[in-house]
């Protein structure tokens, strides 16, 4: 069977699947998600014997050992998988909630109301529990979707699949609302991303390689999930103790995420104070940094940051840092060079931290808080799919509502247009 | 100057104006409105000279008498171009609204407030109008816009284009907020629809062929706005005065437009009444009936609707009519053969017009009342940059809400992540 046909067939039962997600009760399909849950503990060995073939592969073909250490499915991650989606199971459905409405003077009655989107296709990289995430949060929205996961994890993927797929089965949802592509084959990809009016998004998640990749493949709607070059610009005014506090955090407490600090800025007037403290207590955790000139001079041991070092997305224990003359030089900074993420000024001015929060173009910005917050967790959200770096549909964490869309329901008797 | 480089320079500037606009408050950017609607008005016969030209170039090319028509300025379409942007001042500014907010247990505030969303590039057909109202719209919300009208009405874009961006002169609002691309070059339009990080949603108006290309070759996102394949359904307990007056309503009152009716489906119980009545009132209107082989048992005299019918939006005064079994009947239909754009039920059964709403997966569905009414103005949105048939950021109308994204702003007192 060639790419078409196979593609077909998913995106053909997918669209039939996704009806019957739509018209699902919230306690129907809380039972499947719960069924999910139970289906993947007690499948326990089944999915470690996937994973280890899949590890197996991985160590042949010479994967890193942090690659390998993601792909791992151990009894804690297997744990948590299936707690994650009894989180989701206890999340208020979104579909059906009216988000506006009005009646308008000739008595016809307007509501928006929240739907399903309809098939999602979610495209992503190693980490298995992905797979489990995805199908809750999609299928909890009233959506279909179709997994495309990385060939490392391929095993792994289809037996947590299986048991996903599984907990549909003699219920009123049709199991096609949660199919995993089977193949390698890119074609099959290519396919998907082009799929106009049977894929109603796609939702790259993983590298920038593969979300730019995808950007440029698809013709359907695309919701990217770039990197974060995050950044925390410490003000004049700002709590020298707070500040280093939050640095230290957003940079150690776990630097291979999104959220975490890349750059810090530090207004010329507190550099050498802040710098002279801030700098041994990282240096101690093992944070390498690199300093702009006079980052250097007060710090005159550590490396020269490079035009490269401002545009980059470390995920690892390196900091670079620059000293600014001011807010309007940090927000230079981070128009030029950041990704539009989450980025964090700690003052105690009242007017410099208006500014910073109106006038920095990004998802998040946060005053005298760690960026480390940005996510769907932590907001309050329940869960996350991932966090949006487009400016359409959906910027910063997407939970469930972010996987819905809506209608406009209007009910009348009789009106005519004039 | 090669296409790569003229449209680098035109993003270059709408970038960085953009953050003029997006600074600008709502009273710099209601006097610039006025200003535009004022230069409009003075610039009356620049206007119709320009129009003129080309015109006069259309008849020489053979341009059908409809397009001549829509493309023509007449002194009262200059009078309702600038009305409009009038509306659009009174219209509320939808940049800096609290969309939603609340504090965490650890003491931060979340708040997602509306931002424009940067640089809109608008790909549209002949109706020069559009020129003014797009452009108002995308000030109005913050909003840097390019815009690329089609070649036949070149001239009068440019003509009505330099009006509008002369309004910001001596303002804090960039001119440059308001550009217009001047040559027909086709490598600009892909220039402008690959250039991720600079638009940051391309809004095609026009026939499905301009739309299809831009959705095609985009790779930044775009809303597409295809036609509306528009249905109304008379259901066997419908009121059939009421169904006659809203069928007669949605196909004849504006029959150019997408929310005007194009398939007739009438429930097997009723149609011979229905038709019987509503078919020469319809006749007498110059509407050309196309029926399914028993509607044409119940009017022998009518064309037989074609497979191609079904799916076809007439724009004109043509109506294909089916007779069907019932409700599932006439949903699969809508299913199978409608744009998803406005459809409607004529129905007194509560539990079929309640099915209706929460089945028909359209932008808009309606019961008992016109699909005409899927429109900006009459939603009491106050204005319409187009009818959405996407499903994420916007369906149906968008208004200046929709020309908006949000972003995340988040205070607190020193909060780390643990």
């Amino acid at each position: 069977m060639d790419a078409k046909e196979y593609t077909g067939g998913v995106l053909d039962a997918a669209r039939m699947a996704s009806k019957t997600a739509a018209r699902a009760k919230t306690e129907e399909k809380n039972a499947v998600l719960e069924k999910m849950a139970e289906n993947l503990l007690e499948a326990r060995s089944e999915l470690k014997d996937a994973n280890s073939s899949d590890l197996d592969a991985g160590r042949a073909s010479g994967l890193s050992s942090a690659m390998l250490d993601r792909l791992e499915l151990t009894d804690k991650r297997i744990d948590s998988m299936a707690e994650a989606i009894r989180t989701v199971t206890r999340l208020k459905d979104p579909v059906g909630g009216v988000i506006d409405g009005w009646t308008l003077p000739n008595g016809l009655r307007l509501r928006k109301v929240r739907v399903p989107i309809g098939v999602i296709c979610i495209i992503y990289e190693s980490r298995p529990n992905v797979t489990a995430d995805a199908a809750s949060l999609c299928l909890k929205s009233g959506n279909a979707v179709i997994l495309r996961g990385g060939k490392e994890a391929l095993q792994s993927n289809l037996a947590i699949h299986r048991q996903l797929a599984r907990a549909c089965e003699g219920g009123s949802i049709d199991p096609n609302a949660i199919q995993m592509i089977e193949t390698p084959d890119r074609d099959v990809v290519r396919e998907l991303l082009r799929a106009e009016g049977y894929v109603d998004v796609v939702i790259p998640r993983g590298g920038s390689g593969l979300i730019r990749t995808v950007a440029q493949t698809a013709t359907v709607p695309v919701i990217k999930h770039y990197e974060g070059i995050c950044h925390t610009y410490v003000d004049e005014t700002a709590d020298l103790e707070m500040a280093i506090a939050i640095c230290d955090n957003a940079k150690c407490q776990r630097p291979g995420v999104c959220n975490a600090m890349e750059t810090l800025l530090v207004d010329e007037k507190v550099a050498e104070e802040l710098l002279g403290r801030l700098a041994p207590l990282l240096q101690e955790k093992g944070v390498e940094l690199r300093g702009c000139p006079r980052t250097r001079e007060i710090l005159p041991g550590i490396k020269e940051a490079t035009e490269e070092d401002w545009r980059t997305e470390y995920l690892d224990l390196i900091l670079s840092v620059k000293v600014v003359s001011g807010l309007q030089e940090a927000m230079d900074h981070i128009d030029t060079y950041g990704s539009h993420h989450s980025d964090a000024i700690v003052t105690e001015s009242f007017s410099r931290a208006e500014r910073f929060l109106a006038e920095v173009d990004s998802a998040t910005v946060y005053v005298n808080a760690s960026t480390r917050f940005t996510d769907g967790g932590e907001f309050g959200l329940g869960a996350e799919i991932g966090i949006s770096t487009d400016k359409l549909h959906a910027r910063g964490p997407m939970a469930l509502e972010e996987l819905t869309s809506y209608k406009w329901q209007i009910v009348g008797s009789g009106q005519l247009r004039s």
